[in-house]
């Protein structure tokens, strides 16, 4: 029986591989890896190429979203094939296709996970996980058409007392990030225009950037001054806070230099 | 300046040790570990201590707690302290706790993330995890009193349409794992005392065992039928869908064994 196993990367570099991971990757008859579904930073094929010794298949998105993996489960099919792809395994929609079509085909499959921003960017921040509502990807406007969604996915979670997490786009073929500076600037503007009190100029929000890195930038402070702040590292990503226990508080006045004053500026809802 | 380095474990063994990770273990002056804050199946501090080729101390609740981590930050203050921790690091309160104190000591702080149950648990029952609501955990019964937060949590996602993971237990002074009967027995017994449908033994629930192991047990159904299942695996964590993409429910019937007609048995709300 064939065998197709699905090893994360992590957030950045070659650092975040797991130990398993690399392992079955230098076992593999046939090593793929895939670049698109989520940004890494310090990373090249290249790289991963010299660390396992061996080639490795860079596979574009047509390669999995037209061609369904053909090649993937073809090598699969016959052998044992690591696919690597960035963070943890199947949270992209592409992956979870290609586990189903492996699956079906015979083929067995088996996962090794690895560290997502799901869960760094809410540990590092000092706010507790489990406090956190649904979460929402803030996507480049195409063709002038800006959607209202992760504004009332906001709204939504702020109601309930809830953590935001908002991740910020990446347009592979581009290679181009969105900036926490982008992020904030598209929530007070639907702000402008709904006027529902979710992103008010005065609300509290925290931009993360270089989640994974050594050095990792954390600032909170109210929207409206936040949309001008620049931060340097990458992939930056957005937290609004909602109801903050104390603990909570004291760690963003640490980690993240909110004063008490900013503390207060709003409340939830 | 000293600094301290947390480092995630990931799910199970050592293989889900990130590179980065073993590295600074093996460059670090100490090594420290914890293992109560979450459960590590397949692992052992004299696994780590060999793979390590050095000493590892073990922490006990007690010295993070109630010492505040005074052996790691001496440490730290004066060296390179290494930090290993399950899953990813920062997600418990102690791990925060003691960060902040690192860098009011004026120590240099890193962070090394490593997979977590927060994204794996989602990401493998191939539901989408931006769907998912707010986490909890079912904590194991203190002197005849049980909470009620759980199955509150529960019906507050499932009125929003969100999915909602549900962490069970771990008494690491006992050895104690909670399994998904008793997880379920418990939603089962809050909605027989309350009513109000978030736990009805007709709703739709997945059970899952191992997750981050090369055979992972995923099975779905009615929580009244899957409250009598055995898992063999471990640790076990439930998760119940909230309003199924038809993209998910395909999923869950792959990967879950879900039948047509369980899919259709309930709606949220």
């Amino acid at each position: 029986m064939g065998k197709l196993v699905f090893v994360g990367l992590g957030l950045r570099g070659l650092g975040g591989i797991p130990l398993e991971g690399l392992e079955k990757a230098r076992g593999a008859d046939r090593v793929f890896l895939e670049l698109y579904t989520s940004p890494m930073a310090d990373f090249s094929p290249e790289k991963l190429e010299k660390l396992l010794g061996k080639p490795v298949t860079l596979l574009r998105r047509v390669d999995l979203e037209d061609e369904g993996g053909r090649k993937v489960l073809e090598a699969a099919g016959g052998g044992c094939a690591v696919f690597m792809v960035p963070g943890d395994p199947l949270i992209a929609t592409t992956h979870v296709d290609l586990k189903l079509r492996a699956l079906k085909a015979g083929v067995k499959v088996e996962v090794v996970h690895a560290a997502s921003i799901y869960s760094a960017a809410p540990s590092i921040s000092g706010l507790q996980i489990y406090k956190f509502g649904k979460t929402v990807t803030i996507p480049f406007p195409s063709s002038g058409y800006t959607p209202e969604t992760p504004y009332e996915v906001l709204r939504e979670n702020l109601s309930r007392g809830l953590h935001t997490l908002i991740l910020l786009d990446y347009d592979a073929e581009k290679g181009r990030w969105m900036t926490v500076k982008e992020g904030l600037q598209y929530l007070l503007s639907v702000e402008e225009k709904r006027g529902e009190g979710a992103a008010r100029p005065e609300r509290l929000a925290l931009g993360l950037a270089g989640v994974g890195g050594p050095d990792v930038e954390i600032r909170g402070g109210a929207m409206g001054r936040l949309a001008k702040a620049d931060f340097k590292l990458k992939p930056q990503t957005i937290i609004v806070p909602g109801s903050l226990h104390f603990v909570e508080a004291e760690a963003l006045k640490v980690l993240a230099g909110v004063s008490a004053e900013e503390l207060n500026l709003e409340s939830p809802g």
